[in-house]
């Protein structure tokens, strides 16, 4: 593969990573993650109890919501709030990431709490959902043992049953490419979004032709680059735990 | 594959399809769809002009709405007027409707012209956005046909450059499943709905692990599942279309 | 009263009337009114208990919802669900809907449940909101039956005290008509819509001037037509019931 | 008739009306309208230009609003501008009113300009509906006599064909009562709102049975009434607009 | 100070104030109050009970809803309750009305109650916000004085720890004035609205540079004008009240 | 002044100011600003044109938002883009900044265009408002300079009249207070904001008693302390825009 990118990285090549924690005071968990140029801060917030639907089953509740500032992006958008309405695509990747949190989560090992994890895109330049789920996985887990030096987890329960991250792939020129940045996005005929847990297997996958449909092997190369962007994602969320 | 399914199909079998064009009188296109006991109104609106920000462009628009109506379920849900807001699954879903359908489109064809969809949920019975999509499809094909007799698009020019049908996938105390119905789809580990043209190329993959993430061979086994169920899909809309 | 009618009709004819029964699997009461081209899909759901004012009293409550699917006319409506709002004109049928319904029923017989009838017009050519009344009985009734055999309701109790239908009518061109069709509607100078219970007497009156005021002889004469079409109607709603 | 009514006035006999013209110095047509303890503000307002459905088709425009202040009846209502929406109740009222006053409106004569009349209900003890179209007319007429003033009507055209009022009606404890109080309204069996020209034809008849169904006897008796009523109320407003 | 005002006034003198008390006949405490062509309808209502963070508290609440009526300006505004949601302007003076009030309230001696006081503009000549609050006092103590006599509140406990009124204060041309109407607010450099209570000291100050910033010296002098005004009206609400 | 302050600085020290430009690559204007521990992201989006009321009058426009992340406080508030609305609180705060920033700016001098300012605070700790006026002011010169870059505003013109600035001030146990934080904010017995020009002139004064009413000395020391502030927060911007 040897296709120039804009920023001169390898197809394979993730952008520089950085998992930035305790970013703010207030939050139990609080990360700043960049994927490049795109920021987001993700915050894990605690509170007792669980919604209506779960009180009395003894399970905890995971839930995330999404949100980009008006001008993350190259031109301002208008705010949502202000618009009264979220609008599809905010709900659609909120809905994604908490999908992507609870899959490796053990709701009873929770109790009845709740985590929401706020992910807000300071910056975007392509791939904001996935580095949020990659940064949210991260303030999740400093929640998490916020909550067991509180005692309100049991010490022999663990609630993160592994670890989960994200990447985008593309096809561009005919190119398969990882973690694509805002101008490849736009000129990607198909693109993917694939979460997976640390030891590779598949928590979602969410492929779209852009333009022309794809054929099996652009989807079979799609998922090899996606897995090993996430081994290596995996292995930037332990560092960063460890630190 | 010798799992006993509920309504005694195969594994690899698609429940009873059915695809009745003009059921209704005023729509352009208008395909009741039936997969099984779920039923999908499928009504294709055509207007002269596109929204504001294709106008001048020569192009046109096709876009999708899907509901449900408020006992299509086993329980009564809110209707989304009263509660004054389109939920965040009602829009992913007309959103994923929009984009398989424009994934067929040649919008340059279509001349200045809007085509509005609406997937209207009579009846669920599980796969109530693959059905929308296949009858969604044959609607809209009628709606052109509609629109090339009325003088609206040019006689050398297809705005249809294929088919598009989808149908879901998932994998039932181990065994991948085509095509699941509702109690199948709450019981699936894991559940995929895949968008596929008539020439088997994929449009849409939306893969998700409802209870243990999963493996790269699962993965294959649903997607060969799906391009299958897909094929025979193309062929009922094609039949369809030729009655 | 010779004049001619666009469908070749009698003055004091209604349109061909069908009431099929059991159209959905999940409803309690479930109903296809079909008066004509109009098509309005009644579903009848029971749920335990009571709005909170009503709570204690030992009173159950029955209530309506009337919507239209946004292609169900000639040109297609914006969706309420979308525009964040229920119009003015679907509330007030709702609730005419369900102040109907409620004249013939004894909350006290219902005990403390509810009864929610959904009115969804599938296909509109006038009188949808007649239609709906007629329809809407017809699937109340069998979900009371249906409450009966589930021992909600006591068996010396009976909650519906007689049978409700609705009709429209109107005068064109100087002569008064039964059961407008849209483009008659559209032409009267006059519109009624009247509810009557079986034994003729009236649950609601709702006569408007389109164009000129009408006299007292005009009102006369239309209450005569509307009460001989609701005789007709109820005949219709026993037969119905009775197969 | 010698039912004893609450405030000692018989079967037959209005509350007391009071009009009282230019109540406020802003609006182009201003009246308080009083209907004993009812007190309705009605303000007419003029703009140049029609709404967008209108436009290039010489013809004018008039609309009602018709809303209550928190405190106007017993206990307090929400603000439907908190609630965020306006009520079910509001909008019927509010297209009655509307519908009333159109029906004495001469659009073309009126020219491509728009009057909305606010019915203000500052203090309520039943009857609003009717009371707010009573004083709407008189605001009306005074709104048009500015634009005449204005030469924004030519002078040999007359927008207004004639007036318009309305009462209620009811039955309580068997006998037929004329322009209910909100203590009768709530104990009367039947319900009736009328509105008529001063040539006492039906301009709208909207009656409904709050108990048991009514038969034509009683629905002829309420008629007889209402239009006697009307005629009064048409004296008061010729007197008004006179003085 | 020998400016010329528009209305014939000295520069430190108030408009003509009226406080009309039992204006309406519901609500525990009403007041139509005046500020010349400025009439502002206040109602407080009693309700037992407070919201649910003061639950168990002992204490009580005093809250206050401003809103104008369509017409009460020179042009008609659009309703808050159609456009579907209250203004950033409406919310600024309903909260700095009822933050005015609870400057006098002592919550502990009104126990768990709770007045919401609504302040309805029915006409609008400037200085809206100061004459509701204004009046909204005296509502405030006429609902009080009720409560006293349904023995709600216990005889040893005064509520109501002094009084509270508001004014108007801006400079224009130059010349610091009092009490603007709307033509001398649309004109002036610098606007200032003064809540005191009836010592002279400041429950609120908000002073805002409409043109060029303002000095000490203005300030100053603005704020000795209305500590004045503010004494006035509180000899006009204790009159009222004696009245 | 011996007041031990949470945080030990004296009565009339502000907090460590930080101003950091170019925080974000999108916006014209990006400026970080911390007052201690709050942090608010202010960013300046220029677009051509203006809002319709202004169009053809030859004046831009200047407008801010201000909005808090969920959980940039100790616990998490609702996002106001998922309730629908945005709070009374905020939108008295956009309102304040607006107008703060308008008191500067020449907006014949600007031309046709429209500069919004959005402050998004990611880090709240008392003062939030302040602290966006002040970096608002810094984020706005910026885009006003990338306009003259541009060539959108003529060399000769300068839109920005003077710099402004804003800080809160207080009075606790009896002791007036310079830019409070969280902690003493809640204490505080009087709370004002104070907008000032780089000279000492007000733009903005809003002094409101949380506790008891305050008096004329008190309201003097504030205004002194708040002068001040402002004073050596001017400087703070104009080392910044030096930088």
């Amino acid at each position: 593969m040897s296709a120039a990118r804009v920023d001169g990285r390898k197809a394979d090549q993730l952008r520089p990573v950085t998992l930035t924690r305790k970013w703010s005071i207030h939050p139990e968990g609080s990360v700043l993650v960049e994927f490049g140029q795109t920021k987001v801060l993700c915050t894990a917030s605690v509170t007792e109890g669980v919604p209506r639907w779960l009180r009395g089953s003894g399970k905890g509740w995971v839930t995330a919501e999404y949100a980009m500032l008006p001008r993350a992006t190259n031109t301002r958008g208008d705010r949502e709030s202000v618009k009264g309405k979220v609008g599809g695509r905010t709900q659609e990747i909120s809905r994604l990431i908490g999908r992507a949190l609870r899959a490796v989560v053990d709701t009873k090992a929770l109790g009845e709490n709740t985590i929401v994890v706020d992910c807000d895109v300071l910056q975007a330049d392509g791939g904001t959902r996935t580095a949020a789920i990659t940064g949210a996985y991260v303030a999740l887990q400093d929640a998490v043992t916020w909550m067991r030096d509180k005692k309100m987890i049991k010490a022999t329960k663990e609630p993160l049953a592994g670890s989960v991250s994200a990447v985008s792939v593309g096809i561009i020129d005919g190119v398969p490419m990882l973690d694509l940045c805002y101008e490849e996005d736009v000129r990607a005929e198909t693109d993917m979004n694939v979460v997976c847990t640390a030891d590779g297997k598949f928590v979602e996958v969410q492929g779209t032709a852009e333009g022309a449909p794809f054929d099996r092997a652009e989807l079979d190369a799609l998922l090899d680059l996606a897995t090993a962007g996430c081994r290596e994602l995996a292995t930037h969320q332990v560092k960063s735990l460890l630190s």
